[in-house]
């Protein structure tokens, strides 16, 4: 199993995400709570994951966040390992994540646990199970706190209940072309769901990529929310696949080829651009106007040319770093 | 010798055209003759060709202009054989031309005789002593209008003295970026000097294709018109050979490879959009960033795939032509 996006998606579906958060009982929740209880915490969560006897224990990094540099922790958030607000509070926290990154937990970001799992594809089930696997591991261990009534206790009044949250990362070119994502959008939040950009919120749309995830977690079971979520997914799917047969063939192909084109010949590159771009390749690889070796290398390429990805082999200059991106995706698209 | 646009020019100079005009003495100008009289001048004039003993008449064609279509008309201005008005006035006229089309007479444009010579490169001179090896060989067989005081009489007083137009085709796309052109339009004039776009007057630039040509003909000999018209080119030429150094390398590697990115994968292309980007590769070429088994290929794939050439390959719906042009660029590109 490699790096979610170096095993990513079919066509629409790029990618899973379910997250799970959870707090242990008789301690604050972390805005509130001391450096020693910090550390209380963080011994014994470490404690309860690394010495499970499941085999995903023997692959889990353990990594002291304040120990890292910004650069580093920029890159982990371009990866969608932590979220921008772990990254940015780093102070004692630790961070356990699995070698291939596609399961971690940060130990107190807004909640004492978020468990992540992040699989290819649409994956809502598989991806549950394994987060439900941990979750059920650390329960054995941990006093989770719990209410009869509200189920999960959670920092935050939104993630009561199941305290779940399950995503589906989507490219929707042809939704986004004729200008149909805040219909979705506004249609989604009706039903309880919610429809981001790739880097999640206020992030605008980057590569036509969307993260649908489902809001409600108070009243409603795990499995319904996933039920919801993927009939909703699929709906989505089903209008995207309807929506580009509204443009020309010979246009999206002219459209397609030309990003294929840019890549594979420009010296310079933004980011902005090469998201623009790269969205067109996913495009044509959906349509079968291109077939790559890699079927995945679109998105293995975005991930890896984000700003902190490249500085983190040493381009911290942005100028020298849409140099390197270029380079990186032209060899990577010879 | 191959069509002049198949065997054309070397980094910046393009190519090189001499036209000579020269009327009939005792018969009207073109715009105030009878018919009878443009029947006469015809004859006299395809026989003073024909029946000379030089080898170059041996290539030579005929071409009646009214048994020709507006579509192979325009071809042939898109090609530089013919003006534009010689194109939207056929009737009766006559053009011979040689078979490479570097040599053509249009006989009764504005004047009665327009000879014309086309090399490719920078060959004032060669180009010269061919068209006055045709006009002595006239000379010899027709009564040339030609009086002490003022020359060779005209039509229009501009072409008065020498009849000579030298011109020489240039590329000069770092003066274009820099906004540089019109300075030296302007500085051009005041010495007699025209600077025109690729189609002539009136047209603006295309492919940063620039053509400097004399203007007085009057009072000055055709030795120190070619040298005045050469001095100045030069200067032009090391004018756009400095000019390109105060660009970046990476940002003109960047710009040439994109373009040559869009073209070879481009499925729409239109006549506009094409002439930007074989500018690029032309550029490209010239600073050693491309390189072609072919050096005038993009001069070529210029001139073949303008409007009125692609029509003549049964192409006249302007959104096929656009993709017609998309993939003769594409394979030839390839």
């Amino acid at each position: 199993m490699g790096k979610w996006y170096c095993d990513s998606g079919d066509s629409i579906t790029v990618s899973t995400r379910i997250r799970l958060a959870r707090n242990l009982e008789g301690i604050p929740f972390p805005s509130r709570m001391s450096v020693v209880q910090l550390q209380e915490i963080n011994e014994k969560v470490v404690d309860a994951l690394m010495s499970a006897s499941d085999e995903f224990s023997k692959r889990l990094n353990v990594i002291k966040m304040d120990e890292i540099d910004d650069i580093t922790a920029r890159a982990m958030v371009e990866r969608h390992i932590i979220s921008p607000d772990f990254a940015s509070n780093r102070n004692g926290r630790i961070l356990v994540v699995s070698e291939d990154e596609t399961i971690s937990v940060m130990i107190c970001e807004e909640d004492h646990l978020r468990i992540q799992v992040i699989r290819p594809s649409l994956a809502l089930q598989e991806a549950y199970d394994i987060a439900d696997k941990i979750d059920n591991l650390l329960s054995e261990k941990l006093p989770i706190a719990f209410n009869e009534k509200l189920g999960y206790l959670t920092e935050c009044p939104t993630n009561l209940g199941t305290g779940l949250r399950a995503s589906v990362m989507l490219h929707l070119p042809a939704l986004e072309s004729l200008g149909e994502i805040s219909i979705l959008a506004e249609n989604a939040s009706k039903i309880g769901l919610t429809i981001r950009g790739l880097y999640g919120e206020g992030s605008g749309s980057q590569a036509a990529l969307y993260q649908v995830s489902n809001q409600v977690t108070l009243g409603i079971s795990e499995k319904a929310a996933l039920e919801n979520l993927l009939s909703i997914t699929q709906q989505i799917i089903s209008r995207e696949e309807q929506a580009i047969k509204r443009f020309d063939d010979v246009t999206i192909q002219d459209s397609v080829f030309r990003s294929l084109g840019v890549l594979q010949n420009a010296r310079i590159l933004t980011s902005a651009e090469m998201m623009k771009h790269i969205s067109k390749i996913m495009l044509g690889q959906r349509l079968k106007y291109i077939k790559l070796t890699d079927k995945n290398l679109p998105i293995k390429l975005l991930i890896e040319t984000q700003p902190g990805m490249l500085a983190l082999q040493g381009e911290v200059d942005a100028d020298k770093r849409d140099q390197k991106r270029a380079e990186i995706i032209r060899s990577g698209l010879k």
